[in-house]
């Protein structure tokens, strides 16, 4: 067999030469070297289908997002790739937009074996369908989370997190607090819009005033602060799902000729490196965003290792970081 | 067969079962609805293991990023997923921090046929060791390309880009102009740097300073003006290579008790849409992030069917937008 000429050229095992082939760590670089010039002298061919066929494991992973470009996004799948590199798995990533025609395709992958598990940040409205779709198979929700739907869940408690914002601006002084919220489809949207009105209600403050965001984008939250301001009774403070959208309110706050936070107290979501560094800095409350990552895939390898693990719903700690802008 | 089965069952035929496990656009959603119905009634488990072992095609293609979480990267990546799905392609999304070590366990995919081709954004210092692993395989360099490497490229003309931008702080009466640029192992920041450099000179201006953030976070384009601001003889304008810095750069100008754009001019890159919602809105360079996406795809596709097709090195337009912080 090729493999084991491969290892008697390196003078290493054929273990070794496997490890090297399947991005295994633990290899020394100097040994890694060896083999993969041994590899190329050899002009072997691992056929790395083939044997995936033979183990029926694949050693992927399906990542369902429904944007990467949401900033959020894009820090949770860079914890959930990290650490599957670090267990030798790679990732397959799919934008779904949260349409489950999109997401069909990608699920193929999964009955026909490609794909070893699936991580699904998707919208809680397309669980049924894509719970259907995915069948037995291996599955862990990140970030966005259904703790009545069978399939283990890492999130954070967005019901509470809502709360402390309102507790937060309510503490400030502020009476009328606005929130601008995400797509109602999601789960996330619903808890926090949740929170947030218990809130107002524990709190004995009856004005309130919800916009929704139609997308992650800044210009989606200027769009928002623009209906709150322009009603005949505006907010003297904003509670915002996204860092981003918190952007996109803030700029319209001083197109309206506002201070912040004299007239208008401003509160992001996420907490993203550059919410400290925006004029003024923003308070946000901030997500363990790589974490939800690296936890995702630890719980999903555990069931692809035992599929009769009992399911587990996690809820990471969520912080208010109190700055300028509130 | 079983797919003949599934097929009878749904009142299509076989290509048509085939389309929808393939995931190709074309097949109207109800009929889509209608097999995957009745797969799922005749528990059929399409082995894409095996079909691809036959076919010798897998319908993946790799994407090397070096960080996902640098907005410009997500945003030319989700061009790249929205290409790929448009043409029955799924993407396999790679990390590599710009450690070939990293890279190596994803392009034994490549030999072992798990992916049918390549899209690079990293360092063009990698590029040497990355071609020798990627051999004859279908390759595009995407927004990091060196035109002297065999493999097609699609980038900005980054010395350009550089120069318009000296050019422009330099109508605005500035004599100072300092720039922050990236990781000089990328084939982008020695562009840009020659660009400011060679635009320096023609404007027969004197003085030059650049520092190179460490990491595409603002953090870094902070500790980066702060440089440049305790130095004995402080710039009155600086260039940033990416939005991200510029928001650091800004606030540590604020910090220093300066204002922007009176003390410190400031320009940025990439052109994210939160730029022009900063305050001040920050002038910059917009790049077609999508597009660099998009155009990366249909090149890489051209090469899967054509292994013989010439090389390309396309160069995508970049525009400088003029706002407040210049």
């Amino acid at each position: 067999m090729s493999i084991e000429k491969v290892a008697r050229f390196a003078g290493v095992s054929t273990a070794t030469v496997s490890r090297v082939l399947n991005g295994y760590k633990g290899v020394r670089p100097a040994t890694r070297e060896r083999v993969l010039a041994a590899i190329a002298a050899c002009q072997y061919q691992p056929n790395l289908l083939a044997r995936q066929l033979r183990t029926s494991q694949s050693r992927m992973l399906l990542v369902l997002v429904s944007n990467i470009i949401n900033p959020f996004c894009s820090r949770v799948v860079r914890g959930i790739e990290a650490e599957a590199e670090a267990h030798g798995y790679h990732i397959l990533l799919c934008n779904s937009d949260s349409q489950t025609q999109r997401e069909s395709a990608y699920l193929t992958l999964l009955s026909g074996k490609v794909v070893d598990g699936v991580i699904t940040m998707d919208a809680a409205s397309n669980l049924p369908e894509l719970r259907k779709m995915i069948g037995d198979s291996p599955w862990i929700q990140c970030a966005e989370g259904n703790p009545d739907m069978t399939g283990s869940s890492v999130t954070i408690d967005n019901q509470q997190a809502a709360r402390k914002a309102v507790q937060h601006l309510a503490q400030r002084g502020r009476r009328r607090i606005a929130m601008i919220n995400g797509d109602p489809r999601y789960f996330y949207a619903q808890q926090r819009e949740s929170g947030y009105r218990s809130a107002l209600a524990e709190l004995d403050l009856p004005w309130s005033g919800v916009e929704y965001a139609n997308e992650v984008e800044c210009e989606a939250g200027f769009a928002a602060m623009k209906r709150l301001l322009e009603a005949e009774e505006p907010p003297d403070a904003v509670f915002t799902v996204s860092d981003v959208l918190a952007v996109g309110a803030m700029h319209c706050a001083r197109q309206h000729q506002l201070t912040i936070p004299q007239d208008l107290a401003v509160l992001g979501f996420d907490g993203l490196p550059w919410s400290a560094m925006l004029s003024p800095p923003l308070s946000t409350l901030e997500q363990p965003m790589h974490q939800l990552g690296t936890r995702s895939v630890q719980l999903l390898l555990q069931r692809i290792k035992n599929p009769l693990a009992p399911q587990v719903h996690e809820r990471l700690p969520c912080q208010l970081v109190a700055r300028a802008s509130s």
